[in-house]
């Protein structure tokens, strides 16, 4: 039995043409953005982590693992079969063998099955390593400054019990099954070595991470990251984005730090609110995204103006305001059903991936926690980051080899 | 400031059309299946309501209400406000004047904005009344008996913050975004007369409704829902599916009783199946979908056969089995994160509606619970069922008005 009979055989050769051309491309140049159809495969092995600077698919599923084993051969293992496992799934094939044929039917199946008949669906599997993994397997002298825990912001609720984790994997598609399948079959073979500490399901990409991509809107009705950093402003994506040599430990030169907050949104507070209102505070105009006194959505926001409040969030988020601080975000919509008072439990699961979280996230919301205007609508309700490293070469390489070993 | 500029002229005219559509058909034709691409609109006024027969979207946000007003007129205003939403929602318009122009900006929008720019998506808004609402409102006598609570099934660990309702809406759209967007103004619509009892997210369709669409996967990743009633079997949906004069109050001719059952999946305890097993529970394949001792999806079961288990889901579910009973079922995958104990918190929302709940949903469910042994792997965590009146012949028509007044 074959998982995914009619695609199959193309997406092996996908597989093959990605790692291939991963070796090929050598570790200097950057790996070009892919686009294509919403069912595409986007290769696995490369430069850089897929799922980064990928235009953002619009769907997700995050996952956050605490490690239970205490054996580090036995992390490593599980490393290994989760990057071939990985390798599979984004190529559109089953997690392993899937039935009788080349496994055994007493046994459990190496694929559980949900996504057989659906394609690749652009799904990407970004790995990233906490701050609480490096406490063991003599891992303290590898962990780099920049992966500390975030500090406690003003106004922050944060519930430990959705927040942190040792390792993560954020699963992006443009169907949800896909993602939802790939992060369950990791969940899987990690049985025994890993637990799932927490996850997060989200829509609506709210950013987009390509000039390609038209800006969405979050659920505030406005659009959300307009000013984000881009996948082809690569002078920027070197200075903002890409962990440098000699930023800290090698095993992350080139690699990313990721930042994910859980924002609650008072969905039902905010739609009370003026359309006047709700503008002064984002400082953009609802319908055309527009910087107010400006008029159209890319114009820059005039900071000397009266018409952008001194607390209004397009200024306090501002690079200018923030020693020329930049992210790339990649957050997400989410609705996590109601929360028993009456209310949606919705909001914006934030996404950002940067070279240094102390020169990057930290500082801006430092500043936005202090005095947005929006802080009376919004609690940030999780908190994480992680290390994420550089891409896998080629497939004899594995997630973590080069922290672990 | 319109909403969805380019496509709102556009939007009016189908809007238009699918009013003077259902007039032109009357009530006694069928409508005809909508399908087309993943963009277009649902006509919203016909003899049926929409999202019925419709084939099943790729995406659910469900909402249950509490009425909390006292007044009947309240209540009467807003479902005609609703009606009003829904009617612009569906054609892909916004739920009300959005900004300055027709508006005041001192006053919050009409729409809350999150899916201007997006095309309608299918989105199909179907209404239904919960018992609960029949003890206020005059409303005793209108109660049909078909709309009885459903009774404890064995097993059942039924969660009542999530269960029950006066009133629901289900919202099924291709996009996420376009079917949160919709529940989420009705709710602001709402307020003072609804406060939101519990929602629940949904993606991957776990049944077709139509013999146009494959046979999807749920989370135990096996096909479900082949034997499924289908959009095309008219003289089936007549028998089994849709109300019939003199089965109960008039008000409901023409409607159907959905019931919704969420149920948990323990996906770790399924993943550490066999195969075997796994095809034994189900009485089925699980790449094909194949009865057990036959060879194609849709080969009819051999019941006289050893080769479906006595206590097989395939076999405990058959009309045979079950005094012929047969449901239109058009439930979601869920994931609603992870449970805190290591497990992912994922399921089936399961939605069926039928011409009465005593002869379809109830005697099904009944033998189920006793015998199936796919019930270790699964259990039962909220149930609401509700009266779905026939749908709105023409605009100046509305939700609830024939039960209300």
């Amino acid at each position: 039995m074959k998982r995914r009979v009619v695609i199959g055989a193309a997406g092996l050769a996908t597989a093959g043409l990605a790692a291939g051309g991963a070796v090929a491309l050598g570790r200097r140049e950057e790996p070009v953005p892919v686009s294509g159809t919403a069912g595409d495969a986007v290769p696995f092995y490369g430069v850089r982590q897929a799922g980064i600077v990928t235009p953002a698919q619009d769907r997700l599923h995050f996952v956050a693992f605490d490690v239970i084993t205490k054996r580090r051969e036995d992390l490593l293992a599980m490393l290994e079969s989760w990057t071939a496992a990985a390798a599979r799934m984004t190529a559109g094939l089953d997690a392993g063998t899937f039935g009788a044929v080349g496994g055994a039917p007493e046994a459990p199946p190496d694929d559980t099955g949900e996504a057989i008949g659906l394609p690749p669906s652009g799904l990407t599997l970004t790995i990233g390593f906490g701050p609480s993994l490096f406490g063991r397997f003599g891992l303290a002298g590898k962990k780099p400054e920049a992966l500390a825990d975030l500090p406690r912001f003003p106004g922050d609720a944060i519930d430990p019990q959705i927040s942190g984790g040792d390792l993560c994997i954020q699963a992006c598609a443009h169907d949800p099954q896909v993602a939802v399948h790939a992060v369950r079959n990791l969940a899987r073979i990690g049985m025994g070595v890993v637990s799932v500490r927490w996850s997060q399901l989200g829509f609506g990409r709210t950013s987009s991470t390509s000039t390609s991509q038209a800006t969405p809107r979050n659920l505030f009705g406005f659009k959300d990251g307009t000013a984000n950093l881009k996948a082809e402003e690569t002078a920027l994506l070197d200075e903002h984005l890409w962990v440098r040599e000699g930023d800290g430990p090698d095993w992350m030169t080139g690699g990313s730090y990721l930042v994910t907050r859980k924002i609650r949104m008072m969905i039902e507070t905010w739609d009370r609110t003026s359309l006047t209102e709700q503008e002064a505070i984002v400082g953009r105009t609802k319908g055309e995204g527009a910087p107010l006194g400006r008029t159209a959505e890319h114009d820059e926001p005039d900071l000397t103006s009266d018409a952008i409040a001194k607390d209004a969030h397009v200024r306090l988020a501002h690079p200018t305001q923030n020693n020329n601080a930049r992210l790339l975000r990649r957050g997400y919509n989410f609705v996590d059903g109601s929360d028993g008072l009456g209310r949606l439990n919705a909001g914006l699961f934030f996404i950002a991936y940067q070279r240094d979280p102390r020169r990057g996230f930290i500082p801006v919301q430092t500043s936005l926690a202090r005095h947005d205007s929006m802080n009376e609508y919004i609690r940030h309700v999780s908190s994480a980051v992680f290390a994420c490293p550089p891409g896998l070469a080629a497939a004899d390489d594995f997630w973590g080899r080069s922290l672990l070993t």
